[in-house]
């Protein structure tokens, strides 16, 4: 499947959002803490070639907006904002998980501490949670506030997910329901918030809002389903990671929390320690014989199917809409 | 000096805050992240008897309010709003300075470990920079929306602030003026923010507005430089520390900064190495040799007469106002 985030459509959102974003940057510190200015450029991948997100999540609400109005430009800096908010989320949640490299980077904590990097992300929040009122000089300022006011409610359940997922590493007793509640505010929770605000700023009927939001849930679950799948029987060539990588840095993801369910081979195994590198091929194929592997590829599809049904009720069949859905499944679909 | 803070009306603002603030806390989190909600209420001290904030900050902007407009209660929740951004603040600063200890209890990331803490603050902020909204049931959408932007505004001034003091301890060159330049934003942003939305609230003209923000921003700056004078020559049976304790830990505040600024007995000291508490006394003497203690004091003179007009200017003399005069000599004459 080639990658639809080629078309030139999404090329040319992907490069209003940059714009966007680096002039919000820019402008934003005085002389006297334009260092941390960089701090927060460099996270962005803008000090060197090496990586800069996908932006995704921008590119889905400039999409249903779109698709909807066919005007994306004018609430490009809605996408901006959802883009800062994700991205000060990754600052903090890099500290908290003690994660070094993001995209073969050295995270911003490693690169200048601790303290320096909770402020840069502070700083990052602050600028996301104010970028979409700049549509209030075009757009009417009800639905600007409306939209505020899922942005906000997001980043609560953002803090929520997060506390849970913290808390997990530290329990044993951790449901593949629980996980499902956890990714729920973690990675759905602001997806859901870009295809629901590129509805409401479109004005839409609750009808189409709702379609829109049971959309980004639904692809944002599945999306993390997906990632949780590759992560152990991932072909490594195409993840770019080892060999059931998951397994080795110990994660509580769903595949593991549906073998640790019942005692067998698996979960006595996952109970006596840390996996191995060497041992880790084996002991993914002893997940699988629990029937995880199935599970998760099940209920994956099963979220894949409800976001392209929630898709095509607000969608219709526009050459837009036909780019979300090749959006969608390539997402949904890499490498399985 | 009596404590204005227990005048009957100013127990009374105090404690519709406080309730608004339990409230607000109490019916934002589900089940599943009832222990986040827990650190959230520890840290705002209601899980036991020893200490609430004086909660300051929101006094000053319902008073402002009332001075203007005589009907506090219509903005109750601006003021809440800017409680929590201040202790979402102090949540963050506490884990980038290692403080173990605010007001004699164990800080939040002491207690519950700084991942854990980090999140907290980040749900506070966003609670905070939510509440304000549940003013637009009242109030005109454009007030509110003027409002938001300028707390917004004030919580980046506070990163920038937040920079410039971490990078403070790392650097040997700075100045009284760069120390002025980051109180602006760590101390007095937030209380300049809070006597400018009282102002704004009330549909006050720009002249008043200003006058309001001039206030705060001089309250601001000479109640830390009153901090910053005690914390060196405050008499301990007063300010609960010990002698000169601001040496011992070798802040780098502005009585410090005025004498490194040339080269004497107490600079010359002072590049030593770490003060011992047995000689903080003679080194506060040498410090005040200097001129420094002059210095500081002057300025804080200076900056609370400029408070006291900008006060008379808009504040007419009605007993809140006369109320607000003695709240602000209270705060800004502490033992001195």
């Amino acid at each position: 499947m080639t990658n639809p985030g080629n078309h030139p459509l999404l090329l040319e959102m992907r490069s209003a959002v940059e714009l966007d974003l680096r002039k919000t940057i820019q402008l934003s510190f005085p002389e006297s803490s334009r260092a941390l200015q960089r701090m927060l450029e460099y996270h962005m991948g803008w000090t060197d070639d090496l990586a800069q997100g996908k932006r995704i999540r921008p590119l889905l609400l400039l999409l249903v907006h779109q698709i909807l109005t066919g005007n994306w430009q004018s609430v490009t800096e809605a996408a901006s904002a959802i883009e800062m908010i994700h991205n000060f989320s990754l600052i903090h949640d890099d500290i908290q998980d003690k994660s070094e490299f993001r995209h073969n980077r050295v995270t911003l904590w490693k690169k200048v501490g601790i303290a320096q990097a909770i402020n840069a992300g502070d700083a990052l929040f602050t600028l996301g949670l104010k970028k979409i009122w700049d549509l209030t000089d075009r757009l009417d300022l009800d639905l600007v506030r409306k939209s505020y006011l899922i942005l906000n409610q997001t980043c609560l359940r953002l803090t929520q997910g997060q506390y849970m997922d913290l808390d997990f590493e530290k329990r044993m007793d951790v449901t593949a329901d629980d996980y499902l509640e956890m990714i729920g505010g973690k990675t759905t929770a602001l997806i859901a918030a870009c295809t629901q605000v590129g509805a409401v700023l479109a004005n839409a009927r609750p009808e189409v809002e709702l379609a829109a939001l049971n959309f980004g849930m639904n692809l944002g679950l599945a999306f993390q389903l997906v990632d949780d799948y590759l992560g152990i029987w991932g072909k490594p060539e195409e993840t770019g990671k080892s060999i059931a990588s998951d397994l080795v840095e110990g994660k509580k993801s769903f595949p593991v929390l549906c073998g640790l369910a019942e005692d067998n081979t698996f979960s006595q195994r996952w109970k006596l320690g840390k996996i191995q590198r060497e041992e880790a091929e084996h002991i993914a194929n002893l997940l699988e014989s629990t029937g995880a592997r199935e599970k998760t590829k099940s209920k994956a599809d099963e979220f894949t199917q409800q976001a392209l049904d929630s898709l095509s009720q607000f969608a219709g069949s526009s050459p837009e809409a036909q780019l979300m859905e090749e959006l969608t499944r390539w997402l949904l679909q890499r490498e399985k």
